[in-house]
């Protein structure tokens, strides 16, 4: 399998090897990623594992501890500059969303993220309950989707009503900032801490 | 199968629903706590999905945020009581210990959290290494030990020198605050986020 120079750059970039080197380790482990870099390791030119994945991103990371220190939230925002990351309009969107997860809760940032066994864990629970019992199938699926809808705008950061104003989602807040910055602004990931909590 | 009140009390303080319904869902589904919190959402009886795992902590969730919010850690350490979480002191020891995490990158806090496969791969990482080969068997073990230890030293946090202080390891700092406050002191967890990595 011929290696390509944009995997040796990247191997590069995960080890900090040379790219003799590099080059080598992905032909030996025939472009294995995992293994040229435990090759590399054992023969000395890579220190230490480093991680992967790495990407341009801008942005800020930030916290919010709510006042008591019980709940706290860690969260990466990003945006396409430095430049614009360092604006204070960038640096307050960024606060606001983190004060919104603390106070609202949000488990996902978005959608896509929930797992599928959740959500089927969800609609079972949706379609065996006493309220919807007895209705037609046909209008049963219309009221479950709407449900779920409901569920989503719970546990999805982006969907939730926004604590500030509850007449828009985060969605839009995050939509606003991107269109007054003229760059590609996105949530990229959060945690939230609860004293003695899961 | 006979359901004790424990039970029912525990499946009381996730569900926020009745004692006699809470036995009732235990029973019906054999004391499987999942399904019976399902059987209690299904009834109504129980609004929404409550986090388990409660437990009775005290302390403090705080952060640090690295001038140029490209490294950011939450952190929750844990005390016995309300009085200590609240002292200087014990807030002193929570922001350095976030600092220390932002600065020195631990990836876990105890050498127990290390899954057995990161492990493994580091022990096969050492053992194939050029420069122990040829080395025998008997020296060979002492020396993996030895560099095993080195790198728990490097990815578990408690195990970490102190950045303040690097003749002490976290571990000895946290201790020293146990002793002077007369409780039990946790590193319970940390999130450490960096821009743009995983």
């Amino acid at each position: 399998m011929p290696i390509t120079a944009d995997q040796v750059k990247q191997l590069r970039e995960m080890t900090g090897a040379g790219m003799m080197e590099c080059k080598k380790a992905l032909a030996d482990t025939a472009g294995d990623f995992e293994k040229a870099v435990d090759a590399l390791r054992k023969s000395g030119a890579a220190k230490a594992e480093k991680r992967a994945g790495r990407t341009a991103q801008e942005g800020r990371v930030d916290s919010y501890i709510h006042p008591g220190n019980r709940v706290g939230v860690l969260i990466e925002v990003n945006c396409e500059t430095d430049f614009v990351a360092r604006t204070d309009e960038f640096g307050d969107l960024v606060r606001n969303i983190a004060m919104q997860v603390a106070a609202a809760g949000a488990e996902f940032v978005r959608r896509e993220e929930v797992p599928a066994e959740r959500v089927a864990r969800e609609r079972d629970v949706l379609a065996g309950s006493d309220e919807l019992k007895g209705k037609p199938a046909v209008i049963l699926d219309k009221i479950i989707t709407g449900k779920l809808d409901k569920f989503f705008s719970e546990v999805c950061l982006l969907e939730q009503p926004y604590i500030k104003d509850d007449k828009r989602k985060v969605s839009d807040i995050v939509q606003d900032a991107a269109s007054k910055t003229g760059e590609n602004i996105v949530v990229r990931r959060f945690m939230r801490f609860r004293l003695g909590q899961d």
